[in-house]
């Protein structure tokens, strides 16, 4: 078979021009590797079956939990368990690598302004 | 339920003193995330039943596959599929963050002198 494809983040972030649309840069078992730029704050939601995997790129960010905040900084990695509510927020421009489960929606089961019907592959 | 964990990789990393030694530092919907140092060549071997993602976080990387050789500089991710035969060397230490299912082990169904019987979590 073919050599896989070597996947550039910094060619890949370079062709996202907006906020909060995933675009699918990978697949491994079963999940998508995506990237985003994120700024401002999202909406609270969950996911009900899979789990959610965040790893800072570039920036600061922060995950809002019921019980508490997390912060994030460049080169630091969260997994927000399946069936946890949480909204995210990024004070300035922050890329982020996240990885979810194929076709899950962004906003999970909690839809809002902020869904994205479908991801775009980069 | 509390905070989720945040995992700053320059700190696990930092605990690190060893090669081909992969650490645990996270689990994503049965697969676990893990850290390795590098350096040197590892074995020909694939992994029947999980793909394996690569990103690296320092150096310079190369894996050979049957068919040619992908090259990785920092910043860039590849996924190697299931059932792919492969073999991964850097001329200099390399810093590597892995996806591999639950368990897996690090030579796959190919056990050699690089086999790792059971994986540390950091």
């Amino acid at each position: 078979m073919a050599v896989p494809a070597v996947v550039k983040l910094a060619e890949k972030f370079a062709l996202i021009g907006d906020h909060w649309n995933p675009r699918i840069v990978g697949r491994y078992n079963g999940n998508e590797v995506r990237l985003v730029k994120v700024a401002g704050d999202f909406t609270w939601h969950s996911h009900a079956e899979t789990d959610e995997l965040f790893l800072v790129i570039d920036g600061d960010f922060e995950i809002e939990f019921r019980d508490g905040v997390a912060r994030l900084a460049v080169g630091e990695m969260i997994v927000v368990p399946r069936g946890t509510e949480h909204r995210s927020r990024a004070s300035k421009e922050c890329l982020l690598l996240l990885m979810d489960r194929e076709g899950e929606p962004n906003t999970g089961i909690d839809p809002s302004h902020m869904t994205r019907a479908r991801l775009e592959a980069l």
